[in-house]
């Protein structure tokens, strides 16, 4: 059994932000040299996702909209967790659109639809964050 | 290391539907021989879902209100994506059923509690679209 | 290649509970003797979650509130599937909260970021429940 481990960071210049993240775990797959297996790709933080979607701007925008009704950022003190912060709302963003993804690794490559593509889903950034792939296979 | 790979196709005669595909995902697991590892079962589209939960009919109409009340179909209007598409509530339903389920595999068998069922959800239907089954272990 | 499997069981007192169980999933960890692989926690009843959050009292009050507003207990006769059973909202609030995490094992050890904390969630609780933990890995 073959194992790759990676690191990858980010820092938006916005509150939230939605990345395409899916030539980097690519990048990542090709390294690793596994041909068959599963890779997981996770947030490493509590306030951020890591989900699979379409790449697509007017979603993206409904996806933003959507969560702030769901789970508004403010008035930050209707939530019991701010106060020293002010991301309840991430936490509960977070929640929704999924911590982690794992894919299907086929014939050396990510075993997807045709319009699966990995996101990076950033709900309290402007500061360095991280993402994790982890590959096992063979 | 074993690995295993298959695609499950379904095409719904309604927008919305669930469908239990335990007994589909058991069979992959018969073929693959594999007996101790993980099974990872996702949605090829990005406005499916596969989920685990009760097969209860009662249950499934409970689902279908709520989804609807989260995100609902209509107007179309409200969301960015809709125009040449309409199923932005697809892509927002299945954020919260989630894309893919990862079950364990001991003893040749889905390691499951007593009540847990695979669930395939179409959230727009109506056309042919697939799920994954992958297996990996020994 | 390894595998560990072993069962953690959980009884609350009340209804709704979150409870920290990364201590218990070190413990399998260090158990199985497995270094560098994925370790899944899934919950195995359909009424619970096994979710990564952060450890903060606040924020958990904060998650009860958002789950109760987004999928009330009550009145029970809101959901088709409550008449035997009143347990439709614990079916609700389990999909958004996720049925099972996977996490990557390097070196040993669980691979988290700084605040990463394994929970079970329990919303149909005052009975005894399980959660499967199952590593795979070498």
């Amino acid at each position: 059994m073959k194992t790759y481990r990676k690191e990858l960071w980010f820092e938006t210049r916005t509150r939230r932000a939605f990345i395409n993240i899916t030539p980097k775990v690519e990048e990542c797959l090709a390294e690793s040299g596994i041909r068959e297996g599963l890779c997981l790709v996770s947030a490493m933080h509590i306030t951020a996702s890591v989900f699979i979607n379409d790449d697509e701007s007017g979603l993206h925008r409904d996806f933003e909209a959507w969560l702030e009704k769901l789970a508004p950022e403010k008035p930050y003190s209707q939530y019991a967790h701010n106060g020293a912060e002010d991301n309840a709302d991430a936490h509960l963003k977070r929640s929704v659109m999924g911590r982690e993804v794992v894919a299907a690794v086929s014939d050396g490559r990510l075993d997807f639809g045709p319009w699966e593509q990995i996101f990076y889903g950033e709900f309290d950034g402007r500061r360095r964050k991280r993402v994790l792939v982890k590959i096992i296979g063979e």
